[in-house]
């Protein structure tokens, strides 16, 4: 049995590299850009009215002139027109191009009109005021957003700004999420008394849907053969597979001894943390498969054929097990695969806990803000079977295995499902 | 000019009811319930084996029996067999339910097998031990998610466990958003010297995406009776509209002057914050328009004639303005209609600010984690163009108008658009 910090860098060490496709700019908000995005024009592209008014030469009304005849109108998105006598005005509008000549803006509220006659009614006018200089907010080719952000509406604005209407981003994994077990019946069905509903494969299909992955499901029943048959095609097909069950002592936990038979490689089993222990990773190369399989996989071509690797998270059948695990390791391992540093986000407990076994302990949290402190409330479950206390945290804490008292007031790492 | 806290409760007082839906529930992920949820059987609904091993009678180990003959195997799935010989054994899974007769479980690690006898190698063996009691974590009719919830990967748990297949939630509204201002061109178009390309639309767009809202959106130019054409019909087909631009004193800022003569009444126009002041908000009663376009929406019933109202949120048109406005105002808006308490964020200030004039800031800030707390870094900006720098941020922190110094360490609400 290794530790939390172990499971999770031998999961880091496994992340892989999906390549990179390009897709309409609009349809990429929580993707991961892959590539550098650069001003391509000055930043505004040309000097900028930024105030609806008068712009005139700023030398006649320092020479004392209050009174300016207005010669025409710039508007926004029309060709930029001149001043011809220093001593009129021209009407601008907020985005307008400065017209030549003019060097500051008044604003309406800040001169009467009357008989085509600007008359400015204030003291003080600023050389070059209201104008929002050319490049002062950024340079052609000045970097903007750099590649591997995270997609958000900030980014699809800039986007927008300097015209990528088409962007690279991360190519997402192919992922197929199977459940195991003989007791589990679809939603839509009455269970009989010893079965119970599937409920696994959708929290983990909603929990990669906030990755924006799309992931396949399927169920399996415990039946070695049947197992087998499926994963080794599923081996081929995927870059990861996520199982929930069927990797604890049981008489039907066909799943390690089948990983094995099929060649993957295990890279642990059993991680000690509560809930999620009897957890199994590992790694499959596609070179490790029968010849049989490589070449069956017709649509890759030789070369993809020696990278193919899938990776398989085996997480435990008990619903909190599997959420946990889906968020403490496969959530980082996506990160890292497609080149995004998460941030360590902490809170402070708000109540004493202690926890004896020498395990690290994930802990279903509630969470507040008071005064800038982010405070993390344990919601007591009944255990890794209680699916319902899930919706009643919105986070985990996790509690440390070398210390067993957790003092109210200390900080520790967690790890948040829900933000609102 | 209101402040922003009377425009704020301005827009939450008109906040409009969109009915109820039914959806599949792996689709609801994002949406609000809108149906309590509740158990339709004790969780577990069965006495259910915790740990793969044995199931004994237990008072056979307590009168000193060591070895048990195994009678035979309880998967999980299978139906409940029965203990016949109080002195056997029977060897159960994980998820099985109890054979009848059997009081404890002792898992694999604490007994050995042979000749198909289980000798048990510990000393000490509790009454139902490793046993999930039949409703200890929930009985049936108990209320397990209330409706109003934001629905997350917890909850799709539950619903699937509880076999809601469909759910009803919260509609969405129908949004249209509508950019204005001759200057403006496509995406994929190159800019002419004094035209920039448009970019709020898709930023709204992707904020309202965020929200799960699919939205419509339109370029309409400056010339005002075709502005009024195509207001007036939005104005009977959508719930809410959303605009960027023509709300300033600009002399092709129609706007204002085009909502009031299509009966959408204003509530009210500038509010005193920076950036974003010239924003109009109003609702139009379908009511007030002309008899000839309320007969003209054919699809919808009399009575819901009488009730369609449509909200018009009117933003300034530079990229932050609208930007921080749909976060502070239509995001609220938007929670409180479908009936989402939002949770006020706040964080730390991290430097000094001096704000002079008497309006709210909306200031950019870089989040970050600290021992629990939460610090907000300003970035400083080029005012209100300057989209780029909303890129290097992640919320806004709100400084109120009554203040003009703001020191490191106090505390301010903050406005998040990012959560890594």
């Amino acid at each position: 049995m290794i530790s939390t910090e172990q499971a999770l860098q031998t999961v880091l060490n496994s992340a892989q590299d999906f390549g990179v496709e390009e897709i309409p700019f609009i349809k990429s908000v929580g993707r991961i850009l892959k590539e550098d995005i650069k001003a391509d024009r000055d930043f505004p592209p040309f000097n900028r009215v930024s105030m609806d008014g008068i712009a005139i030469d700023y030398s006649s009304f320092k020479n004392g002139q209050r009174n300016f005849v207005i010669e025409g109108i710039q508007a926004a998105g029309s060709e930029q027109i001149t001043l011809q006598n220093p001593e009129n005005c021209i009407e601008v509008m907020t985005g307008a191009m400065l017209p030549n000549n003019a060097t500051a803006v008044i604003r309406y509220e800040d001169v009467v009109i009357e008989n085509n006659t600007a008359t400015v009614s204030i003291e003080t006018v600023c050389d070059r005021q209201n104008i929002h200089q050319k490049g002062k907010d950024g340079k052609v080719g000045d970097l903007l957003t750099q590649k591997n952000t995270i997609i958000s509406a900030a980014e699809i604005g800039v986007l927008a700004t300097v015209g990528k209407s088409t962007i690279k981003v991360a190519k997402q994994p192919k992922v197929m999420i199977i459940s195991t077990g003989d007791e589990l019946v679809g939603v839509e069905e009455i269970p009989l008394a010893h079965q119970i509903r599937r409920s696994n494969v959708f929290t983990l299909v909603s929990l990669l849907e906030k990755l924006h992955i799309s992931s396949e499901t399927e169920h399996i029943t415990d039946d070695k053969p049947v197992l087998k048959s499926k994963i080794e095609a599923y081996l081929n097909e995927f870059d990861v597979l996520l199982f929930s069950g069927a990797v604890s002592k049981g008489k039907f936990d066909f799943l390690p001894e089948v990983l094995d038979e099929l060649g993957v490689e295990k890279l642990f089993h059993r991680v000690a943390q509560r809930p999620g222990k009897p957890f199994w990773f590992g790694i499959s190369d596609a070179l490790g498969l029968s010849e049989q399989n490589v070449y069956q996989s017709v649509d890759k071509g030789a070369e993809n054929k020696s990278q193919k690797k899938t990776v398989v998270f085996a997480f435990p059948g008990n619903p909190i097990s599997t959420f946990v695990n889906c968020l403490a390791y496969f959530y980082p391992w996506y990160y890292k695969s497609v080149g995004i540093e998460q941030k360590e986000e902490n809170a402070i407990l708000a109540e004493d806990v202690v926890f004896k076994p020498s395990l690290t302990y994930f802990l279903q949290v509630k969470l507040a803000y008071r005064f800038g402190h982010l405070i993390a409330t344990p919601i007591t479950g009944n255990g890794s079977g209680d699916l319902a206390s899930l919706v009643h945290a919105d986070a985990f804490i996790q509690l440390p295995s070398a210390q067993t008292e957790f003092k109210k007031g200390e900080v520790f790492k967690i790890i948040r499902y829900r933000e609102l």
